[in-house]
């Protein structure tokens, strides 16, 4: 078991750059967590002793308003880390993490990870190139709300579940239900409804439960991409 | 000026953990930049060799649609550094970066501060420490977007302007023109003073120019605050 662990390990973009008998602490500290759907892994602010790894499944990260609303921060799929960079938040969760689609997530030691950044640039400098990729994804974010209309800001997230050499007609399936696509957009779930009827009658789309048909990519692209600072496909697109 | 200028660059956060021999050779390949308002430091996707830190005036950070608009990512202050995230992004900008009030401004080279960041773990770590600072602050401000209305929005940038132990009241004195505070709040200039009309009706608020006068900071604070994960003062608060 520890040496497929050891394996899965070292496949992570994250720790190329680290040495054997790094991946072997690592996996030799690591829990497998078999999760349900509505599991709460961890809360805001509360201490952290653990990184997590998303093996398969969904994960969302979020935090609570005083009144009870959820923002949601982020929703993972695998292959994905998070809960890491409590590490520079005095080893305090800075949101929420729930399942939401049924996982098998790898939990390690954060103090393990602390010291190995603290004596190897190599894993600090690929930790710090995601921390600058989640900053663009954000700006990028925060970038749709401000300019692009609802039905542009779903085609944005249609276009980040495509190949992005995919041409003609494409079959896209939600990796998850409406209600959290809607949160994760930032919308009502009403408002999102409308949107995604406003955005059938913008290109030719059929909607089947959670599997949409576009007849041609290209008229999303246009659609989505116009009121954008980036182009298809561009650097912030990730699930 | 040398020896000025190393005292400037060894007060900073950021340097704390470097060696006097890097403070010296950072100071040594500095140039110092008188800018006016208007003028482009840099553009989206160009190639980066220097990074900036701003000793006083504005500096916005910002991308354009290709329809012209511009999203603005941040608008900084004096004591920030920017345009070193370059270094994990191909060494290409991710914004455009345009003087907005009158800066002097530091520019040093990104290639030293590579070299730094992979020989010296405590620099790698006090980077981290702000992306994730950089992080947190993006979330809440996409948790403002879809939670807090524009009046509590502008609130919440007011707070960001004052001292936290302040109480009773309070005299606020926007730092930049209101068209960019509105640019910068994702907002357009009409629905700027809409909301600011509606902050002036919810607390007891003078508006004279650019000076702003609460009659009780706390007015302020639990309206605005309501409908936030974040208690006042909080993690995320910077200007």
């Amino acid at each position: 078991m520890t040496n497929k662990l050891v394996n899965t390990i070292q496949q992570f973009k994250l720790f190329k750059h680290c040495s054997g008998s790094f991946h072997q602490s690592l996996a030799s500290q690591a829990r497998i967590l078999d999760l349900q759907k509505g599991k709460l892994l961890f809360i805001h602010e509360s201490e952290a002793e653990r990184f997590y790894i998303i093996l398969n499944g969904w994960v969302k990260l979020f935090r609570e308003t005083l009144d009870g609303a959820q923002a949601i921060i982020d929703i993972l799929p695998a292959n994905h880390i998070f809960g890491e960079t409590a590490i520079f938040q005095d080893n305090k969760h800075s949101y929420s993490a729930e399942i939401v689609e049924q996982a098998n997530i790898i939990s390690l030691p954060l103090d393990l990870l602390k010291s190995e950044i603290e004596s190897n640039p190599k894993l600090a400098i690929s930790m710090m190139s995601s921390m600058a990729q989640c900053r663009r994804h954000q700006s990028q974010e925060l970038e749709n709300r401000t300019f692009k209309n609802a039905p542009q800001r779903i085609g944005c997230f249609l276009l980040r579940l495509i190949d992005p050499d995919q041409s003609g007609s494409v079959s896209i399936h939600l990796p998850y239900d409406k209600t959290l696509v809607a949160s994760r957009l930032g919308m009502q779930p009403e408002t999102f409804s409308r949107a995604l009827n406003q955005l059938k009658k913008q290109i030719n789309m059929n909607v089947n439960g959670s599997t949409l048909k576009i007849n041609n990519v290209t008229d999303l692209i246009n659609y989505t991409c116009s009121s954008c600072s980036s182009e298809f496909p561009c650097h912030e697109l990730r699930s």
